[in-house]
């Protein structure tokens, strides 16, 4: 990158040496309120992109130098996610090095810190790393996998961990569970409290589709799907062939896991949660605990595909020691996946579920972390 | 993070259900030109900012359903930043997942392969991993380093291995070095062709006084710096105290790695490359290997500060097996570096110099790893 050494400015980002203000943008005020900041001297309209708290295309204003700023809140305590509509367009936070790993949009995300810590919160207790993998993964790729081993991992030499496969949503990509998720910190908590086992969690990348385009030049699919459409199905079972030919094998030959089903789990948000369901209902013998965050499979192709989930519910019961589903009452999911839900148990089989306020948000997907962890392997 | 689940779009994003095309951006074409597009119904002028690959400013043309695209090139192979700037704002590639990690600018990159593999392709030899760490830093702060393994370090239990300390530059972050700068793809290949040693990286964030107004509320300073001003110098003298008595005592106690000086090297770009020369002058009994990616330190503050290393010329050049400057003839620093590298060769020090065309980017950066990582630790 072009930079002006010591300037911290790029001849990219501005075509010439540094001008005007330093722009420091989020700003947490002590109350709660939070300020952001803009520069865009040559803008006719900013507005401030910031739906999930309650403050969606709020006008900014233009201050000396071009820094358009706003201040809004209280806001409750959480990580959102915001963005800038400049004349229409909406961008990132230029100032804000905290983003949301995504296919389609880039987001800036912004933490409001609670007056006690939140369950995500980077606290003062041992600490587990994240790992980035390369992978042998399908028709010839090489994948990329995140994985989080939990804090004393690396010292030992012996010690075994249960495994939870945790899969992104739609554009999301390997780095969301983690940047924007916090499962890394919530489990870090979870662990040096006693209130979860240590595990080792992965992260794939629920897209393979794209990732062989990039590295073949073949056109890039299109990354939307039809809800069940043949297309997001033929999608769905590319990337359950990844995991179970290679991710998962890939896992067990370089970690420290406990390679049987009854310490193996998998779940996911959104299309990661039909991934999920579809993955583990596919292969009964691998995973023994089962999470869907804000997903569901239609009675449709239930009956359609998965009739030997359904046919002997007291197996099926006895396979799952979890099968978990959790919705946002907002979540425009929330019918299909009620209906999936009632599906289920009228078959007998045994679905812990759980509604929470909130809508199709990563905000939720933490309080379904803050559930499902806790219950794993135990 | 709201996503039509499946979809593949986000309220926050969109505001509404997903319309109009899904944008493939960029495509490299096999005639190594780029296509670059973008979806902006509402802008009035689209420019692609390109300028490190000769496209600056170049207009774009809006087609159907408001997607802007413009076709630039054939480019020389190598990776690059861009950006769009929509009605004079720069803004990086909703459309593309690979971003610039940086504190000040948000671009996005384009990779543009070569024939035969680059020296930094992602090519089917061993992959080491990519860890990232917490560590208790300064001021009581929590740290963020990244840790680069070479291919087989997880499976031995007693190998150890020699440790490069390397420091990107002003504005960047932790994760520059590997996602920009892709070291560990071309130790990957390196260490696969028995052309470098295998060997430990570690990258750590340089501006750990932004790290601690984060954590602790403060006003975050600005990240601009006086080329030599007292606050430049007490910011990288807080930096190389978090890295002598935090950063190398945590890397030393959970990696296996040989700790002498021997086999400790430090570098850096730009700031970096400011910290790393003030480090190891400072610090002679902790580095053997120095390595100056595009920065200096000025004769009068040699003079000043660093008689140390020039009073006995014998001594030094013992202690420092490899003393290494490189800079490419168009960076703004160029005159300042050649300068430099003339003072300590008129004190009889050994410093080994190379200038190649080029400016202040990661593409010269990448030339200056091919150069180096080679003959560390030998």
């Amino acid at each position: 990158m072009a930079l002006i050494a010591f300037l911290g400015f790029s001849n990219f980002a501005q075509g010439q040496p540094p001008r005007g203000p330093i722009v420091v943008s989020p700003k947490v005020n002590p109350d709660k309120t939070v300020t952001f900041s803009f520069l865009a001297p040559t803008a006719t309209t900013i507005l401030l992109d910031g739906n999930q708290f309650g403050s969606a295309n709020v006008p900014m204003t233009k201050g000396e130098n071009g820094v358009w700023s706003i201040t809004v809140g209280p806001v409750k305590p959480d990580i959102y996610p915001y963005g800038f509509k400049v004349d229409g367009v909406t961008v990132n936070d230029p100032a804000n090095t905290y983003l949301f790993p995504n296919e389609r949009f880039k987001g800036s995300l912004v933490e409001i810190p609670s007056d006690s810590p939140a369950i995500y919160a980077l606290q003062n207790v041992p600490h587990g790393s994240i790992t980035y993998e390369y992978y042998p993964s399908v028709e010839g790729s090489t994948g990329t996998v995140v994985v989080y081993t939990p804090a004393g991992y690396s010292k030992e030499t012996a010690k075994k961990y249960p495994v939870y496969y945790l899969i992104s949503g739609t554009t999301d990509t390997e780095e969301t569970f983690w940047k924007v998720g916090k499962v890394h910190l919530m489990l870090d908590n979870m662990i040096a409290h006693g209130k979860a086992k240590p595990m080792i969690v992965v992260m794939p990348y629920g897209n393979p589709m794209a990732r062989i385009a990039e590295q073949t030049g073949k056109d890039k699919p299109s990354d939307v799907m039809s809800r069940d459409g043949e297309d997001a199905l033929k999608r769905m079972k590319l990337f359950e062939t990844d995991l179970i030919t290679n991710i998962i094998p890939y896992v067990e030959k370089n970690y420290r896991v406990i390679a049987n089903r009854d310490n193996r789990a998998i779940g996911g948000f959104s299309r990661g949660g039909g991934q999920t369901l579809r993955a583990a209902f596919n292969n009964v013998d691998k995973f023994a605990y089962v999470c869907s965050y804000a997903s569901y499979i239609s009675p449709a192709e239930m009956d359609k595909s998965f009739t030997n989930i359904t046919a002997n519910p007291a197996k099926t019961n006895k396979d799952f020691k979890l099968l978990w589903s959790g919705i946002g009452t907002e979540d425009f999911l929330y019918k299909g996946t009620t209906e999936w839900e009632a599906y289920l148990k009228d078959k007998k089989i045994n679905v812990k579920t759980y509604a929470i306020p909130g809508g199709h948000t990563w905000m939720n997907v933490k309080q379904y972390l803050n559930e499902t962890l806790p219950i794993l392997f135990k």
